[in-house]
């Protein structure tokens, strides 16, 4: 029951939610004639008469599955944009039933990557090809120009190759924003990585924010200055450039700016949450602090009645202490945003190591950073210096120690302290910024006081230890020798 | 085939490693007759040694499963110490094959919750009945007395209520450290959060010897001694009482001391790693920080490598030019270590509240609390206090407002303050008493930045926000205005 079918279209969409219409109008605007279908019909017809007044683009709709499937030319490749989990695992047993041998399912949702290794594998074994494909940009990115990370069958890529360059983010210089990612799960892995790395840009940034506001008495109109002008630099990014958006808007329903009328209650949805549950024993303190602190940003009533506590205590009056010089206060935050981030961005692109050598996808880290330059929320003119550390060494063991960024670093460590101390004497918390330092002041150690607490896993544990002078495991009977001594 | 066999003993134990063994004999020093299991039958013989040699216990070997089972009064109750996960369900299939409706299996392992009420409920179909019961205290605690955490059914808990109220650690004016915690897996969720408390506290002691060695230029015999001090204060705990006992042990192999010739890489096991990685929304950041710095210590080649990189930045030098005034160093390293310590124990026992109304557990925290007085390895003053705290009011949001804890903190944030930025501008790092005072500074924060991340979420994703001032939920076409106003 299409509009004004064609022979057969190039590819398929199921799930027309706000991610879903606009990736299909996208496609079809690239020139893939494509069919979609949802559940609901109604978002079927909603789609057709988008792509009608976006432009009469090739948008195909139908009301059944049957039909949707077999509107499409072979072999067949649907994009799925349902909610992860059990939706999936519906849509996929819906479509896969019209399906043939070599046809084609992708999941474009932010999926917990081992289900799509469960599923590839359950769809081989129907002869069908599977693939995770992260798609980051909201709304706007799938509309017009998202980053897309493909991962599992690379012959399913191949199809879908033509269709995904034209539909992806273009960055002048540096090209489409995507890319084979690898095998298994490791599209879906790489797009929830993304998503934690973004929860630690957002929380930097609102350190940034509160320390200029709370402690530098910045203006929202000052602040949007700061923003905007940090937006020229190095800090240069789409939620930099957001956020002086935001501080320049008006509140439509009363006096002043919104920023001030919004509650300071954040909501999540799961995946920043899977980075930090992830099994790898990677460091990764700036990602949980980000999400720590969204987590506590929830408890406003009990954050309310603990300021109560201790507003008795003399903590109300620490602010009112400070003297500041706006000026220098405002660069030293943008170095110590700057600092915070490479480390976080460090953690973030560590953990995809691991994973992929953990699994054996043989990840490209430097192919990420590019694919990320453009079409999803943490692009930034960052990410093109994170590809060069890694073109100039594919085997660097942390960001941190590259050496642009160690000079980098070295140049603002200083302004980065001087923040995160102010900030500290201010009452102000800078949980992101501060788990950022001591990774970075962990991480250049050499000796870490980790000995006593090896010494103390052997004294009650019987753990054993290492040493520093000689080769092997040791224990000591260290409760026996102490009470001896101590008689 | 047992040596010298009684009618029918009382109780059961399968899986002689070092715990397993240590158990038994206590179980047996209490005046309970008891039968000995294990695959490797060379440790049932081990153990029936022991028991001669330590006072003629009864305690009765057996080689194969069947009469092992069988030497057992009914209903029979068996505890099994064995490697969590595959040998525990191995196990439980061995010795299940003999056992009668009635019957009890303990697993007194780090098991994972849910492994644990996989198996109560596979038990309960063949009329078995199961306990999860964390056991803590090391080697030490399960021979003299441990702190015992069980969970599950609660008629099996009545069968061995005799045994573990004396087996158990037993503190004066607070009784033997074992509970009946709750159904299912609350016994093994518990001595999870323990040992994440556990991990937060042997961090945040390795940071204040840290700061006083690296800073302070304390020497060992000086750290000897100001830890003895603080075991005679609030801090007094188990932890601090070894780790004073370490610093005055030499080295058996050379010159100084031993603790100076441990290798800074902390091993690990798994329930620290599965505190942080449970998908509870509560924030954990000490607990975090303790289980990244764990990992951070591991790479000790990297770390090496690093610190020669950023030497040449004038990182080396920090320390030389620190003046301090040692005896105010150490008193306000003492609060800092308190005041974090506070901190750290707020989280661990909020993800216990979290998972108990998660799922209908109906846990005490304050008898938690009193439970790990004794036996186990967080055995501290510290937990009467957290006790006092939930009987004066068991639905305490959270520690830090209890009118006693934040009289303490507030007598230490000065001090508190001054360590952190101190260590910060030492270049060393306090990942723990960082992560602590910024759980504290945004915890009392009735205002966080979270607006503006939450302003960022509904201009790039349309995730809506609500308002200070007015009800409901809200979206704002912030790209559309910016773009407008910016024209």
């Amino acid at each position: 029951m299409a509009d004004q079918s064609p022979k057969l279209t190039r590819i398929g969409l199921a799930g027309l939610a706000v991610m879903g219409q606009n990736l299909a109008l996208n496609i079809a605007e690239k020139g893939f004639p494509i069919s979609v279908y949802n559940r609901t019909t109604s978002k079927v017809d909603e789609t057709t008469e988008r792509a009608k007044a976006e432009g009469n683009l090739p948008v195909f709709g139908f009301h059944d599955p049957e039909s949707f499937v077999q509107s499409i030319q072979k072999p067949r490749v649907i994009i799925m944009l349902v909610k992860a989990g059990a939706p999936v695992d519906q849509t996929i047993k819906t479509l896969s039933a019209y399906m043939e041998k070599g046809d084609c399912i992708i999941d474009g949702g932010n999926e917990w990557y081992e289900n799509t290794e469960r599923r590839e594998k359950a769809m081989t074994e129907l002869g069908l090809l599977y693939l995770g494909m992260g798609v980051s940009g909201g709304e706007e990115g799938a509309r017009n120009g998202p980053s897309l990370m493909p991962g599992g069958s690379f012959e399913a890529y191949k199809y879908i190759e033509d269709i995904v360059l034209k539909v992806a983010a273009q960055v002048p210089d540096s090209g489409p924003c995507v890319t084979y990612i690898g095998k298994g799960g490791s599209g879906n892995f790489v797009k929830m990585i993304h998503n934690g790395i973004e929860y630690g840009d957002m929380q930097l940034i609102a350190e940034a924010y509160d320390v200029l506001k709370s402690v530098g008495k910045l203006s929202n109109e000052e602040l949007k200055n700061v923003f905007s002008e940090w937006n020229r630099g190095e800090l240069q990014s789409f939620l930099i450039e957001i956020t002086a958006d935001i501080f320049g808007i008006k509140d439509d329903k009363g006096d002043g700016y919104l920023v001030d009328k919004v509650l300071d209650k954040t909501g999540m949805k799961g995946t920043g949450k899977w980075t930090v549950q992830q099994e790898l024993s990677v460091a990764a303190p700036t990602i949980e602090a980000s999400l720590d602190s969204r987590f506590l940003s929830g408890l406003k009533e009990e954050r309310t009645e603990a300021a109560k506590v201790f507003k008795s205590g003399g903590f109300g009056d620490i602010l009112a202490d400070q003297v500041v010089d706006k000026e220098k206060l405002i660069d030293d935050v943008r170095k110590a945003l700057y600092a915070s981030k490479i480390c976080s961005y460090a953690q973030g692109m560590n953990l995809i190591r691991a994973k992929s050598i953990e699994k054996g996808w043989d990840l490209k880290l430097g192919e990420l950073a590019r694919i990320w330059k453009g079409g999803c929320i943490i692009r930034a003119i960052f990410l093109d210096r994170i590809k060069k550390a890694y073109d100039r060494n594919p085997d660097l063991a942390n960001l941190l120690v590259d050496p642009e960024f160690a000079k980098e670093i070295i140049d603002r460590q200083s302004a980065w302290r001087r923040v995160v101390c102010l900030a500290i004497n201010s009452g102000i918390s800078t949980p992101g910024m501060s788990a950022s330092l001591a990774y970075f002041d962990t991480y250049r150690r050499e000796r870490l006081p980790a000995n006593l607490v090896q010494a103390q896993r052997d004294y009650f544990g019987a753990h054993t230890y290492e040493r520093v002078d000689i080769p092997g495991s040791f224990h000591t009977e260290w409760f026996k020798i102490a009470k001896k001594k101590n008689n």
